[in-house]
């Protein structure tokens, strides 16, 4: 049996607007919001837990067999609304017709990571999902979001992450609780100015990249937790490269010389 | 003098939002428009050719230097509006007061290029403009895009740039422009599937890059003009990589080939 919401005061489409709108809404509810149908397939997958569903009639078949699925194998309510309403409490231009709301936890990570990002006042909300998505796509084993950054369950995020926050562990945290985690590991902070360059650096040993924000780069704190300074050399006329460009290409970087070069 | 507008009705209003709407209305205006006080800057440090500049009274002071500059250094033509009207013409939320119509026009590109990044189905403004900003960091000869691909003088192209405009070389091109263009080049086509790596491909000789779209890749022209396929090898759950973040790693993997590797 599937729920008919009609009214846009129902108690599921306020959640909604007030997951969508707020970090702080998502922290105290321990919710946020999915939309469209590779997501939520994404989710399901891995058993994410679905505080329900909501969809409309312009869902696709393949967004239909995904709601009778999620409602028969793992029980999760699904209600459908109109595509007005869908329209209000969706984030996007043009709703897929189907978003959930999951419940916000923290996957966990390795006990001895070899491989973090530690996510240092990025804003960009693209810039942050894309981050977490090549952090996913090279296997790192967590990404640490510092106080000033973007809220990575914010829905641009979740969006430009394509799935990634269903695999990757991601936490929000403290200085206090990053530094214990880092605290045996080289900390390699991009610098434009820095003179060793990220093909110098050895980058095979466990290791944390902190990637700083578009605007005024990494916070004092991030600063001063790095042990290792190294630049992305260039050669052109700009003087800077898009945040989750520069996060981009030290990962691959990681990945390259752990797959290329044998221990020296 | 700085002539004031305050009909939203004026000519260069509506040529600004003509130019800010279509593609195709810049390409038969042959300009386009650039917002901010940086963008100008950059644009005015290469003497590019600025038809004439908007500011409202919330520019800053560094802005208002660079009216009087423009003004009285290259004769460029300055007219103040209210806020509401640059408002309305602006592409952003939060204008920063100032834009310019610039003259449309190609910088010209080394006779024998060795390094060119091709853009094939790049939909996304925000892609596009990273990928510019990346290739002219890392000092390609020249960006070219292909039929389908956007406007790479759109506004949030130009924004997402961050002045890449004002230094590289970049073709709006057909298929039967690029071939020769490229007929001596290797041409890699980045494909998740390829069995050669990035890392074992030699980017060393005069190459083309060729980015495939978000959604579906590389054109069939774009596949057929490809000369070797490269993998950049990933070790995670989530199927593929951003393609501006695709980009930026091949397009570091080629600066590191050069620089590090000596001919063997």
């Amino acid at each position: 049996m599937t729920e008919w919401i009609t009214s846009s005061s129902n108690n599921k489409l306020k959640l909604v607007r007030s997951l969508q709108a707020r970090s702080r809404n998502r922290q105290s509810e321990g919710a946020f919001v999915a939309e469209g149908v590779r997501l939520l397939e994404e989710a399901s997958s891995v058993k994410w837990p679905i505080a329900f569903i909501l969809y409309d009639e312009t869902l696709s078949d393949r967004g239909l067999k995904l709601v009778n699925d999620l409602q028969d194998q793992q029980g999760v309510e699904a209600a459908q609304i109109t595509p007005e309403l869908m329209s209000d409490i969706s984030d996007t231009e043009s709703p897929q017709g189907i978003l959930g709301v999951l419940t916000l936890q923290a996957l966990a990570q390795p006990s001895i990571p070899t491989f973090i990002v530690i996510a240092d006042q990025i804003r960009d909300p693209g810039n942050m999902g894309t981050l977490l998505r090549t952090a996913e796509a090279a296997g790192a084993d967590a990404v640490l979001t510092t106080p000033g950054t973007v809220d990575a369950y914010s829905p641009k995020v979740i969006r430009a992450g394509m799935g990634a926050h269903f695999h990757l562990p991601i936490l929000s945290s403290s200085w206090d609780e990053i530094e214990p985690i880092v605290k045996d590991m080289a900390v390699f902070l991009a610098d434009v100015e820095a003179d060793n360059t990220i093909w110098q650096a050895d980058l095979r040993q466990p290791c944390a990249l902190l990637i700083g924000g578009e605007a005024f780069g990494a916070s004092p704190k991030g600063e001063a937790i790095a042990t290792h300074r190294i630049s992305i050399p260039m050669r052109g006329r700009v003087e800077s490269l898009n945040a989750a460009i520069a996060a981009g290409i030290l990962i691959a970087e990681v990945l390259r010389q752990r797959t290329q070069l044998k221990e020296e």
